[in-house]
């Protein structure tokens, strides 16, 4: 077990990774402010991991929700859902709710627990790979709109990170994938050398190597959490983190959520970023070739390039209606740029034609 | 016009406060972050003010919403219908939200800023004496669950507040009124000059005397201020601004909102409290006959001593399902405390038998 840290001030918070961490009842009870809790949950997992969490949590008095499971139900309903349930609990500002799940769990569950009472505590408990190195840290929460993704939401940081990597044992291939995509942005937004271990170790991450997985998921947290302690809520430097996210969001949107996976979405999208910026072709070919290895894709589905501009004109990183997009200086090396090649965007978007 | 300052560091705003501002088309633009405005008010007050504001910001793209108006639309569909709103507009994250109304108004509209995109800046133009000196101060936002008041919401600063005095003549003399509760409360539980002041000066404040309502509204929103800058996120001592609310709100919950004025609630709420407060006869004395003055109730309704303390069971002022209340020292001293004389609760509540 190992813990590292979130450097947020007041709000700073440990993430804490290792093996059998709920197996074995790891104490969660320091990061429950008062004796209750209560767990959010979804349907898959809830199942396999539920009994272990309480086990974790012997000493509070816990209640517990159970979510449908998928993207489609991270909305205004389901949040209000959970809101619900803490009203009918009689949940007071001390009670702490714990997101065991995903990232859709974890959005939710964070969103809630930013939103009753103005703000009760929270601890992530993520079960997939995306969440564990991304959506779980930093403080970001809320849900879909119909028009646009995670256009509703807070900035509401956790009390406590807590990472079992042997969670990832029971998480569907197509997931892991999915969560290695965020793994890679890491490598190639911040860190050329993690960039070239993730092209040595791809094969181990896939067949679930323990000590590689633990490995990936340290260094991308503490490249994201460097990141948000020098801007919790993107005011500037943070926006990095989006690398390949404009381009994922708009073919997430385009495809419905749900249809590709949020991961698969950036896979695609980082190609085509890196494409936008720019870049030679022996670097664009490493990370094609890297997100090939990881069973992603490389090119958009055929959405049609004005669907796809048009769905990107919501986008979040939009500064009054000018396409804002992460761009490569190099591997390792990213900006954020109103100052891109109009043709190259072209090129880029004529891919999903 | 006078300027005072709410200081909470990279957070602060200034509240400006004057009479003709609005007539006058005094100029909001500098609290505009981008070009584009939503003007949230609601029907009532949106004929009476709206063109006016619009000619505050003459250099802005604006586009508005009217809510219905009343408390029971303080609901997660009408800031929904904001969001939506918003989305449909197009709005970024530089769009800033203009919540011109009350406190209705601007706790919802304060709430949407809080939750789009994860928080865009907002303006508050509070036209009732109530959100004046109270609701639009100190950055707390939310909605109504259908089982407690303020169940939902976030802590979200606003810009700037900006307060004309002049719109005290078009509000309906019951909810100037219910304002003045909450400005007495201010003399109670930090100023007994400010208390005296309000002994001396009741008649010329229920006749919208400008130089008198100016002077209230400026020292109210001075304590507030004080309070807030102190304890931004009520972890202490901001809940003496609670005084009287615990009652109130359990009040305002058992005769389901809207029957009785919030401030209706919190003058009877406060004399309950000084009462279970143990305070002198005099002093009670001094109290009810204050809000007697004001044309406000002394006593609560007969809702049954038992609903209320059952709707205060869910009030957010208790921790670890102790009440919790605020109590006065005495006039000008207030304190938070769970160690109250429960034989005296008990004959505070018998009066609503």
């Amino acid at each position: 077990m190992k813990s590292s840290n979130v450097d947020l001030g007041a709000r700073s918070y440990p993430i804490i990774s290792g093996g059998g961490l709920l197996r074995n009842g790891f104490d969660m009870s320091p990061f429950v402010s008062g004796r209750d809790c209560l767990i959010v949950s979804n349907e898959t997992i809830a199942p396999l991991y539920l009994d272990q969490v309480r086990a974790c949590l012997a000493d509070k008095r816990i209640e517990t929700i159970e979510l449908p499971d998928g993207e489609r139900y991270k909305t205004v309903a389901t949040m209000q859902s959970i809101l619900d349930k803490l009203v009918a609990i009689g949940a007071n500002r001390d009670t702490t709710i714990v997101a065991l799940g995903g990232g859709v769990v974890g959005d939710i569950a964070g969103f809630a627990a930013a939103c009753y009472m103005r703000g009760v505590a929270f601890v992530q408990v993520p079960t997939t790979l995306l969440a564990q190195v991304d959506s779980s840290v930093g403080g970001k929460t809320g849900v879909n709109h119909e028009k646009g993704k995670n256009l509703i939401g807070a900035f509401h940081q956790p009390r406590a990170v807590i990472i079992d990597v042997d969670t990832l044992r029971t998480l569907p291939n197509r997931e892991l994938k999915a969560g290695i995509a965020e793994v890679i942005k890491y490598g190639a937004i911040a860190d050329d050398s993690f960039f070239a271990w993730l092209e040595d170790n791809m094969d181990a991450l896939l067949a679930l190597d323990t000590d590689a997985l633990l490995y990936a998921i340290r260094v991308s947290c503490r490249i994201k959490a460097e990141v948000v302690a020098e801007d919790e809520r993107e005011a500037g430097r943070r926006a990095i983190l989006n690398y390949g996210h404009t381009f994922g969001h708009a073919i997430e949107h385009c495809q419905g959520y749900g249809d590709w996976l949020h991961g698969e979405a950036v896979a695609a999208g980082m190609i085509m970023a890196a494409k936008l910026s720019g870049l030679d072709e022996d670097t664009i070919d490493r990370l094609t070739r890297l997100v090939h290895r990881a069973g992603l894709p490389v090119d958009p589905p055929a959405a049609g390039a004005a669907r796809l501009l048009a769905a990107m004109g919501l986008d979040k990183k939009v500064a009054d209606k000018k396409l804002r997009f992460v761009l490569l200086e190099n591997l390792g090396d990213a900006y954020v740029t109103s100052d891109y090649d109009e043709a190259r965007l072209d090129a880029v978007l004529a891919v999903a034609e």
